[in-house]
C-alpha cells in the first residue's frame, strides 16, 4: 500500500494519512496538489490524501477543482487540529532568529505572533514541513520554519515557541481519495454515518440554486457544506459542490440525485465517505 | 480625492481605479488589503479599490472577511480583463531569462507557459507590479516578471512575451469602497442597473440556507453570486455573502431583506451598487 499527498514527510496530510490506515505505509510525497491527484488517476498509488477545507482561510480551491478533473472516489474524511510552532536548529532560539519560512496559510495564521515580533521576516515557501528540511539543512540559526510537531520530529528540529496560531479553533478537514475502480476493496474498511459530495452545474436562469437545494431540503436531507467554483471560460458563471448527510445508496438521497439531474446540466457523485476520528 | 489599493503603480487594481474615476487620483499604495481596510476606514482615503473575484481563481477570500469586518459601502463594480505578460529589462529576451517573478494567482495562471519554458523558474512574490518594478531596479537580464501592460509601461519594462495566461476568458472584478457615512457623497456619480450585496450567517439547523435563498427566489429576485466563508471560531459552520440583482431600496428587495432578518442570526448590506463598463 502505497499513498501520495502533497508536502514533503512530518506534513500535515501525512499527519491525517495515519488516521486513515492503522500502519505507515509507503509514501510518495509530491510537489503539488496536480502530481498527487495525476498518481492517484494512473494507478501509481493506492490512495491519496488531499486537505480541502480549513476552518480559518476556508476551502482548498485547487483541490475541489482538481477533484472535478479526475476520476476519483471519496472514500473517508478526518479533520485534524493544527497547531503551529516556530521550529529552529537544535541550539538556536526566538532572539537569534530573524528570517522564519513556511507555506502563506500558515504565515497568515501566525500573524499576531509576527506583529509582537516585528524583528522576524516571514518567507513565503512551498510547505511547512519541507520548510522545517530546509532549515536543518541550513547552517544558519538565525532561520527558523513554522509547521507542525511531526515535522520538528522527522528532521530533528527544535520547538523554539509553541502554538504561535492566532487561533485555537484551527482544524484542517482531510480527504482519502481512491481510484474510482477500486473504492470497493477499502469499502469494508471505515464504518461511520455516511456523507456524500456531489459536484453540479445550473443553467444560468434565476432560482436555479434555490431549486437544486430544494431538492435536498424537501426530503429532509441536511446540507453540511456547499461550495460554488467559477467555470473555467465561463465568466461570472458557478458550479457548485455540496457535501450532505446520507449514503448515495440511500432511497432518499437516490431520490434526491435524480431530482437534481432532471434540471441540473451536469451531475456527478464523488463518493460517499465517513468521518474517521 | 485619494483612493488606496494594494499592490504599487501599474497593478490591476490601479487599472480597476482610472474605470471608476475619470481624472488621475492621488494613490495610496498599500502592502496588504489588511492596510487598504484601514486606510479607508480611518478616513485617510476618500475611496478604496479592491479585488473580489477573478474567472479563473474564483473569490478573494481575504476581501470578504474584510468586508465583514469594516464598515464601508460598495459603491460600484468593474470588470477588469486580466492579460498577463513576461515584462523584462530592455535588451533582455525571453531566451536570455531563467527566473520569472510574480503574484502567486499570476504564477498559476501561466502553468502552460512554464511547461512550455522549463529552463524558467517561477518565483512567489507579493505583487505582480511591484515584481516588475524589482526587475527594473535590479541588474540581471535573467530575470523578468509577469503582470499587466500598465505596469510595464509605469516602470519602463519591455514586454518579452505577450498574453502569457492560459486562459483568455480571464477577468477580475473590481469594487470600489467607500467609508459609509460618505456613500451619499458620491451617490450621483454612477449610473446603471443596481446590484446588492448581503452578508449573513444562518443558524446550524437543516434547511436554513433553503429558506435563506426561498426569501429571494419567491420574489423573483435574481442570485448573481453566492459565496460561503467559515466563521473563525465556529468550525464548520459558515456565513454566507450574496450579490442580487436590484436596489436595497427597491420595496420588493427590501420586503425580502426584513424576512432575511427574521431568521438570519445576523444580516447587513453591505451596499447597492452599479457595474461601471
Amino acid at each position: 500500500m502505497k499513498f501520495a499527498f502533497q508536502g514533503e514527510r512530518g506534513a500535515f496530510s501525512h499527519d491525517a494519512a495515519r488516521r486513515f490506515f492503522a500502519h505507515e505505509l509507503e509514501l510518495l510525497p509530491c510537489r503539488t496538489f496536480e502530481e498527487v491527484f495525476e498518481a492517484a488517476s494512473e494507478g501509481r498509488v493506492d490512495a491519496a490524501v488531499i486537505p480541502i477545507e480549513n476552518t480559518l482561510a476556508g476551502s482548498v480551491h485547487r483541490n475541489y477543482e482538481l477533484l472535478a478533473e479526475h476520476e476519483l472516489t471519496i472514500l473517508a474524511e478526518t479533520s485534524v487540529r493544527i497547531n503551529h510552532h516556530l521550529i529552529g536548529r537544535p541550539g538556536s532560539s526566538l532572539s537569534a532568529t530573524r528570517r522564519v519560512y513556511s507555506h502563506p496559510v500558515a504565515l497568515a495564521q501566525c500573524l499576531g505572533f509576527f506583529r509582537q515580533h516585528p524583528e522576524l521576516e516571514a518567507v513565503a515557501a512551498l510547505d511547512t514541513a519541507g520548510s522545517v528540511r530546509m532549515v536543518m539543512e541550513g547552517e544558519r540559526d538565525d532561520e527558523a520554519a513554522i509547521a507542525g510537531r511531526s515535522a520538528a520530529e522527522v528532521y530533528g528540529g527544535s520547538i523554539l515557541v509553541e502554538s504561535i496560531e492566532d487561533h485555537p479553533e484551527n482544524f484542517t478537514r482531510f480527504l482519502l481519495l481512491v481510484p474510482s475502480g477500486r473504492a470497493a476493496d477499502f469499502g469494508g474498511g471505515f464504518v461511520g454515518t455516511p456523507k456524500t459530495a456531489v459536484l453540479f452545474r445550473l443553467p444560468n436562469v434565476p432560482g436555479s440554486l434555490f431549486r437544486a437545494l430544494a431538492v435536498f431540503a424537501l426530503r429532509d436531507i441536511s446540507l453540511s457544506k456547499i461550495e460554488s467554483r467559477p467555470i473555467p471560460g465561463r465568466p461570472w458563471e458557478y458550479s457548485f459542490y455540496a457535501d450532505f448527510l446520507g449514503s448515495a445508496s440511500d432511497p432518499g438521497v437516490e431520490r434526491a440525485l435524480a431530482h437534481l439531474a432532471e434540471f441540473a446540466e451536469s451531475s456527478r457523485v464523488l463518493g460517499s465517505y465517513v468521518s474517521i476520528a
